[in-house]
């Protein structure tokens, strides 16, 4: 099978974690992937996003009021989506942790694994 | 000259043709090529936009209260921007002309023809 995402259940998952790159704007076309995304975060547990990782985020509409990074290109699309900017290495607003690019990474993983103590 | 949008004079032009590709998402980190596409439209010329093309016009604030379409992944964005998102080969809102895809570029081609003449 190659897209197992209606197949999966949140309950199998400690946390999500978007990856960056032009995946997102793939992903976001998969009606199943989105609906998991939205599923996941009825549970409350971490969801981690980088770079254009939060143009998933866009589509399932979890940023509304939160406060959000991303890769820049992207800031414009969460803002429109009622999501707050912050340029700022690793940005935490339950149960969302986003960042904006590879050099954020080491505060990226140290903010989820702290979400998963 | 690397970069040389802010060289260039909108009236030098008679159309905008923005393609698609993950180009638009490059671009609209560019300052200097917003700026151009906001001074361009300010001469009511035709800009037309294709694929992902319409992410620059979301860059530029240029969909709101307009029917466009795109590539599937950008209707979302689009919408968000304050767009009327259209599922047609060609959607023509002037100025703007917007496309879906590949296989639309007739229409697109053809539409824009129209507008120069």
């Amino acid at each position: 099978v190659q897209d197992a995402a209606s197949d999966r259940d949140p309950d199998e998952f400690d946390a999500l974690l978007i990856p960056g790159g032009y995946s997102p704007d793939h992903l976001r076309m998969d009606r199943d992937v989105v609906a998991f995304v939205l599923d996941f975060s009825a549970t409350g547990k971490p969801i981690a996003a980088v770079c254009h990782g939060p143009q998933l985020l866009i589509e399932a509409d979890l940023v509304r009021g939160k406060q959000v990074t991303s890769w820049p290109s992207v800031r414009r699309d969460l803002e429109n989506a009622g999501a707050v900017w912050v340029d700022r290495e690793v940005v935490i607003d339950d149960p969302l942790i986003t960042s904006r690019k590879p050099d954020d990474l080491g505060a990226f993983s140290d903010a989820l694994l702290s979400a998963l103590r």
